[in-house]
C-alpha cells in the first residue's frame, strides 16, 4: 500500500500548490491514499468546510490538524459530521471531533491517528497513551497505522518514535513547518520522519509574511501575521507499507518548490 | 573558500565519529576550515580541556557552544584562554569566554557567531541585535561569516536567517539534534539550515540512551540520561563561500550514519 | 473540626519551626488534624523516611507534595508504605504512592487530595477532573476534604478553587513560597487561598540562600543552591469545618516569624 | 513622603472602584502620590486616552504597565506624548513611551520604573540590570523610588526585592492580580510586596468572568473572555517614604471590598 503525507497547508498558497501538484504526486508516487495536515490551510488559522471540500475534491483523502485546530471557528459546526478529518486525539475528554479515523481508498484501508505533544505546547492528555490505546482500536480493523504526531520538540517525537517502533506503519510529525532529513525505517518496521515540512509559501516564516515576523522578534510589538505570498514550496512524505504486516517497506522524503519542480 | 559545520558532537561516540570521518571530509569536500558545536561532547552534557585538544588535533579548526556550555564546569578554567571555541554571544555581560571569533587556517579567515535562541530557552540578550553587531565587527575583518545559531523554534531560526540574508555568509542552527531539510541560498546570498543535526549516536534520543528517555516521557520520573551506545551518525553542512563578497555559492547538507558510510 | 495546614516546610530551618511551634499552634489554634507540605524539607529538595518520622512524631498528621517530590531518591523506598503521605493525584499512571488519603486524628476524619497544576509547569492529567474523581471517592468517608493545589499560576489557582467550590472544604495553594492574602470562603462553602507561603527561612529566595539566586538571574550560570540560614518563618491556614456539611465556616491565614512570635 | 499604589486596574469594574474609593484613601492615608497599574483598564486588555485622562482626573498621579500595554491599539498614539504614563523599561530598543518617570505632586516627588520580569514571560531585556540603570538616573532627582515589578514568578520578585534593597525604596510586584502576604521592609531599607493584587471585579478569575475561565482549562477550547461583573475590591500597598534618605519608614496592604468597606 502506498502512503502520501502532505505537511501543514499554510493557506490560499498551500491548497493552490496541492490542487496543482496532487496529478504529479499521483503520476510520480501512484498512492492509494493521501493524507494531508489542514490546521493552517484557512489563512494560517484552522479550516473551514469549504475548504476541507476543497482538498477532498482535488485528491485528499484525510485530514489532521494540530493546535490551530480551533483558530477558525467554524470548524465547529462540521467537524463532528465530517469522518474524514481528525483532530488530535489527545485534547480533553468530550472536546468536538475524533482524534482517529479509518480511511477507505482504491481497495486499501488506512488507519490514522492525530497526535499532539505537550512539550512546549499547552497541556494535553499523555500522547504516549493514547497512541496505545487508538492504535490498538484501529489494528482491529487494519494493520496500516498512520500517526501525524504535532509536536515542537524533537525529543518528544524521536521518542515517540521509538515508543510505537513495530506498531505504527509511519509516524509522520508535524507543526515546525520545517522538514527534516531523517525519514527512516526504525528497527520493528515503524518508518519515521520528525517533521514533514509545510506546503505553501516558500520565502516566509513558517508561511507568513516575513517582514511582520522578523519585526515582532525585534520589537516585541503586537503583529498581524498574513499569509506569504510568492513561490510555494511543498513537503511531504512518501511510503510503502506491508498490508499483511502493517510494517514499513519504504520512506522517502517529498520536498519540491516553484523552482525545483517540473510539471510532467 | 570551503567549510564544514559539524553539528552537536554527542559524546564518545561522537568524538569517536568525528575523528574517524575528518580524512573523509577532507577527502570529498577539501575545506579550508571545520567549525563543530561542541556543547554535548562530554557525555552530553558540556566539554572538558582534554576533549577541546583532542577536536583540535583530528582537525576541527573552531568550535561552538549552546545551552549546554557550562554543563561541565571544568569549561571555567579554560575558556577564557582558548581562543578558537566560543560561547553565545547573546548571555549576560560579564559571561566568561567570547561569543565571537576569528578562524584562520589553510591561508582563509572565517569570522563565527555563536548565538542562542530566546524562544522556549532560558532569557538571553536579543540574538537578532546581538547578530547585527558581532557580524558589523568581525566584517572589518573578513567578509565570510558563519553564525552558528543555537535555537529551539523554527520560527526564530527562519527569521534569523532572513534579518541576516547578505550579513551572514553561512547560517546554520544548531540544538533541536535533527537536521533539517531545507538548506538553501537566501536572495541575498546567505546560505541557511535551520538544523544541522547531530553527530553522536544515532539510535538514541537525541544522542541519549533511548529507554530511560522514553521512560521519562511516560512517567514523568526523574531519571539518569545517558549517551547512547551502538550505530554513529555524523550530520552537519558545507558550503562554499565567495571571498570578496562573503556570499554563499554552494550549500549542501552532509548526513552520513555507520550503515551509508563507505570508508574511501 | 479544626484544621492547620503548614506551607511548605523548607530544610532543616523549616523542620525545627515546625517543631519548635506546633505547641504553639495546638495552644492557640486547637487543631484536630495538621497537615503540612514536605516537598522541600530535605535541603529543599523532596523527603526522606527520617524527616517523614520526624515531622509526624512533632505533630503533623499528614503530608502533601508537589514538584519536587522525587528530588530525594530515597522516597521510592518507603511512599508506598506510608499512608499518611500522598504526592500530585494527577500524576502519569503507575506513579509510586498515592494522591489522596484520610487522616484520623482526636477523633475526626479529613480526607485530603493533593494535585499538581499545568500552567508553567511539566505535564500531568487533568487537576479539575482527577480533583472531582478523588473528592468523589472520599466524600464516601468523610464530607471534610482538603485539597493541596500546588501550582504556580494564580489563574489556574483561583480557577479550580470556582470549580470546587461546594466540593472541597478546604482548597489551599502551594509552591511560589509566598503567601497570599486572599484567604475567604466561597459562596457555597469552600474555603480558599491561592498560597499558604513557605516554612523555612524567612530571608532568602523561597527559602534558598539568596546571594546565589540573585547572581543565578544576573549571569544565566548554574549555581548550587542550598537552603538559607537565619531567622525563620511559619506560614499556613487555619480553618474551621462543618462535619455534617463539610462546609467551611472559618478560615484564616497563620503568618509568624522569629521577629514576630512571642512563645506563650 | 506618603504614597499609595494601586493594583492592576481591571475594566469599568475596577475603574469604577478607583473612582469611588481614592477619596477614601485620600482620607485614610493623605498620600501625597497615587501610583496605579492600568495594564487591564481597557475591557481586561490594555488602556485607552480617555481612560487614562479619567484615571488622572480622579485622582491617580502616575500610572505604570505591563505584558498587556499594547493590547489596546490605541496606546500608540498617545504614549509617547504622556508624561505621567510609564510601560516596562526593559522592552526591546526603540519601543514607545518610557520605562520611568518623575512624578511630582503635593510638593513631592517620586522616581517610579516599571519592569517586567522574564521567567514564564516573553523575552525582555534583563530586569535587574535595566533596574539599576533606571535607578541611578532617577536618583539625581529624587531618592524616593518606587518600582513596579510586573512578573509571575516569585522568586524573580523575591530575588529582585533583594537585588535593589537600599536603592528602591518600595518595590511593588504587580501582574498575578492576587495580592501577597509579605510586605515588610528589608534590612536597607526598601519596603517589599511581591504582590498588590488587583482592583476590579472581586468574584471572577483575576478580573475576568469566571464560568469561560474555568470552561478553557477544563476544555482546552478557545474562549473570549469578558470582564467579571458583581462586587469590587481594591488592593494596593501604602508606603511611608524618608525623602531625606529615600528608604521606607512604613509598608502597609491595602485590600478592602464591597463587603468589607465602609464609607467614611
Ligand atoms: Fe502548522
Ligand atoms: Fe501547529
Ligand atoms: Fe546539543
Ligand atoms: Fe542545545
Ligand atoms: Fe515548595
Ligand atoms: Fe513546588
Ligand atoms: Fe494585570
Ligand atoms: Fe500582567
Amino acid at each position: 500500500m502506498r502512503v502520501v503525507f502532505i505537511g501543514d497547508i499554510v493557506g490560499n498558497v498551500g491548497r493552490d500548490t496541492v490542487r496543482r501538484l496532487i496529478p504529479w504526486i499521483n503520476d510520480k508516487y501512484h498512492p492509494h491514499i493521501i493524507i494531508a495536515n489542514g490546521e493552517n490551510a484557512a489563512g494560517g488559522r484552522g479550516i473551514t468546510a469549504s475548504i476541507t471540500r476543497e482538498l477532498f475534491e482535488c485528491g485528499v483523502h484525510g485530514i489532521t490538524m494540530g493546535n490551530h485546530t480551533w483558530d477558525n471557528r467554524e470548524i465547529f459546526e462540521f467537524i463532528d459530521d465530517e469522518p474524514r478529518m481528525i483532530r488530535p486525539s489527545n485534547l480533553a475528554p468530550g472536546t468536538p471531533g475524533r482524534g482517529s479515523m479509518i480511511i477507505k481508498a482504491n481497495g486499501k484501508s488506512l488507519g490514522v491517528v492525530n497526535l499532539i505533544g505537550r512539550t512546549f505546547l499547552p497541556p494535553a492528555e499523555d500522547p504516549f497513551r493514547t497512541a496505545d490505546e487508538e492504535i490498538e482500536q484501529l489494528r482491529r480493523t487494519t494493520k496500516c497505522i498512520l500517526v501525524d504526531f504535532h509536536a515542537e520538540a524533537t525529543s518528544e517525537k524521536v521518542a515517540i518514535g521509538w515508543h510505537l517502533d513495530g506498531y505504527a506503519s509511519l509516524l509522520v510529525g508535524t507543526h515546525t513547518h520545517v522538514q527534516t532529513n531523517d525519514a527512516r525505517i526504525l528497527p520493528e518496521g515503524t518508518a519515521y520522519v520528525t517533521d514533514a515540512g509545510m506546503t505553501g509559501p516558500r520565502d516566509g516564516v513558517l508561511g507568513m509574511e516575513k517582514e511582520a515576523v522578523v519585526r515582532r522578534f525585534l520589537t516585541g510589538l503586537p503583529a498581524r501575521f498574513t499569509v506569504a505570498e510568492g513561490k510555494w514550496a511543498l513537503n511531504g512524505v512518501y511510503a510503502e507499507l506491508d498490508e499483511s504486516t502493517g510494517k514499513a517497506q519504504k520512506v522517502q522524503l517529498i520536498s519540491v518548490d516553484e523552482d525545483s519542480w517540473i510539471a510532467t
